[in-house]
């Protein structure tokens, strides 16, 4: 007797992977080490039920948990490489302007103050965003997710922080929820109100930071359109005690607290996300060795952003390594922002964890995945395939998942399921590693 | 009177582009500077006749220079950016393995000797490939040809190299010259002969250099198989001693000479291609300030190959600024190749010359165009748009070329016209510059 002939349609599968070479579920045991947190199987298959998945695993055992294949969709993978879908924990996607112009002076050699003098930086953003309508900073977000969508990100994280006023973060955070909206992408807001000081409060941080805590988290928070709120920690930003404020401020309004710390200059920084309780902090260049151990303690994930390491012509990378062997749980993000990192390329971002943060292929594919989605409270939802999880996953064009960030910046995904939906097809299915 | 009526059909445009919103044509005069160089026209068009430009310039030029559109094909661009095809001048795109595992025992930190132990390095490369024949590394290249082309590469160099014996060099010549025939790219190639010493010659190396000058050389010249030759001088590699007889050989056969230079150690290696009177001396991170004098001096072309820097982890790149300044012309290549450079990614590779060489975006797209082709001896074939080029040019979802190397590692080719064909057409032909 067959259980599954007493199954509802919605409990039979509508869409089964089968043929899949190697799997990773990214769904192991992590106290394990790497390997054992990949759990990877060979000659496996998946089966979604709606949006979820109902089985990941040897594909053997379809037929012994007697899932009925009904009139299931059934796709062929090749005998490729299948993982979770990408999880970005840190961007900046929605942004109006270009600052390509910028981008030439400085390779010219002109210095942050030049910059900033032909009406450069952060502050040229903030005026784009500031004069375009919410519907054209949807727009913008939109195209952007699918080139994320493109490389195999299903779940995205997207700051605001170009407004500065009320108004405007709050008209970007719906243009992200706008965006959101109609994308098959799980998007995760936060608010960055601290990303910078703008130009009609020059002298009056404090007041700033009022405003922050006493408008825009609360109006954020209870519009429902953030799920954290974030700051800007770093000299000519915002202070430590800022950041205490802020801190407070979402803690009473049930935002969860991300930090950038410790980018451009040694500051305490990771001792102080450890202080505040931040869900990650994320940057860490300069982190001093008292500042893993703060990590590894408060249980606070690391967020690394090598593209933008890279993209600032610094040397010094986040001591990822350090960062791993301490324990700490370590995210990857792109940090896409069209000032330090105006790349939405998630496979260039995996293979510099590689390079330059000293992560190996296995902990560099965690942290895309199962380290990501922790550092956004989506542990078992996103970033893993197991039954219950969403069914985000990608088929590459490879056999084997250390291809990934050794194919440096090259994108890889063949197929890309979000929310049990195929959204994209390209190509025959063949591996590109020969 | 209109002399186009008395054309005949060869001499009318089979295609026309236009509405292009920004025309680089890399046709302008160099000793002018790069903005010069770069020739740009805003409101341009471009007219084809079979694989030739037969006209690129102000849109209302069609008109003035009584061009007959006849039965064109036209393509509106959409008010983008029109670039050259690009050029890379440094490949080794054929091969077979795949070193995915040996680039994660790298990021865990094994030595360069124990990863040769593990039966790494370039002499795994050499065994897969010599195990191979040639029709599956034919379609290996074919498949990366294409990976090329998806980025807007309609010209590209290709050498030998992991043969290291008579048979297999020539073995790889003929598969990267079938891959060819299939191709819409033009490929030139290289025969590398002198890229590593084969375990056979272990303690013989000038044994293998007289193989090198006496055999392989003068079969890939009478054969046709090979335009240039080259040589890796490293310490571990080959000797200035061993670059001089090869030259005579390579000058004796007709044969173009590129080199392998300043890489890992200071050796000395631009003096001595301004010495041999080579077209190219390529990496150079470890240049000295006479080299830089010698290659300006000698006329010889500096290849920058920065994603090799990055995927090798040196701190140290390719003075490119320093060249730039001294009136070294500089071609850019992405050194594609499983050891130190396993991307074909060249919009990586125009970003990490800004970044990390010091060039401008307008020196890295001229690099990336005029440079490389008069690395190649190409000069007025490829990498510019003016009449009698060859047609190969590319229409990016940009509409200012310094966006090409500001969107970091992100293909921007939304048409690909090769020879005169349109090769890649990818949906909708919108900017993201936003």
């Amino acid at each position: 007797m067959n259980d599954a002939s007493t199954k509802n349609d919605l409990e039979r599968p509508s869409l089964v992977i089968d043929n899949i070479g190697q799997l990773v579920t990214c769904a192991g045991d992590r106290a394990g080490g790497p390997e054992s947190a990949l759990a990877i199987v060979d000659d496996a298959a998946i089966a979604i039920v709606g949006d979820r998945i109902e089985y990941a695993g040897p594909a053997a055992g379809l037929a012994e948990n007697d899932i009925d294949l009904g009139n299931a969709r059934q796709l062929d993978a090749g005998g490729l490489l299948v993982t979770p879908g990408f999880v970005d924990s840190h961007t900046h996607v929605v942004f109006a302007g270009d600052r390509s112009a910028e981008f030439a002076h400085r390779c010219a050699g002109a210095s942050y103050l030049e910059i900033l003098q032909a009406g450069g930086g952060i502050l040229a953003t903030v005026r784009a965003t500031r004069a375009a309508s919410e519907e054209s900073l949807a727009e913008l977000c939109a195209d952007r997710l699918e080139r994320f969508a493109d490389q195999g990100v299903t779940t995205i994280e997207v700051k605001s922080g170009y407004g500065l006023t009320l108004a405007d973060e709050l008209k970007m955070l719906r243009a992200i929820r706008q965006a959101a909206d109609s994308s098959p992408l799980r998007v995760e807001t936060t608010l960055l109100g601290a990303h910078a000081l703008p130009e009609e409060y020059q002298g009056r941080r404090e007041h700033y930071v009022s405003l922050v805590c006493e408008d825009m988290i609360p109006e954020a928070a209870e519009s429902g359109l953030a799920r954290f709120t974030d700051v800007f920690v770093e000299e000519g930003a915002f202070t430590a005690r800022d950041a205490s404020r802020i801190a407070k401020a979402a803690s009473d309004n049930g935002l969860g607290l991300r930090l950038h710390v410790d980018q451009l200059t040694a500051g305490g920084g990771a001792e102080l996300a450890a202080d505040l309780g931040a869900l990650s902090a994320d940057h860490l260049e300069e982190i001093s060795p008292e500042g893993i151990r703060s990590l590894a303690r408060a249980g606070v994930c690391a967020g690394l952003l090598p593209t933008s390491t890279l993209f600032l012509r610094l040397t010094k990378y986040a001591p990822g390594r350090e960062l791993a062997d301490a324990g700490v749980a370590i995210a990857l993000g792109t940090n896409f922002n069209p000032g330090s990192a105006m790349s939405e390329n998630h496979s260039l971002t995996l293979g510099l964890a590689c390079l330059r943060n000293g992560l190996t292929p296995a902990e560099a594919l965690l942290a895309s995945t199962v380290g990501a989605a922790g550092s956004l409270r989506l542990e078992g939802e996103a970033g893993c395939l197991e039954p219950g999880s969403r069914a985000d996953l990608v088929v590459h064009r490879a056999t084997d998942y250390r291809h990934l960030a050794f194919h440096l910046g090259m994108p890889h995904a063949a197929v890309v399921v979000a929310g049990g939906r195929i959204l994209r097809e390209s190509g025959p299915l063949t591996s590109c590693q020969g």
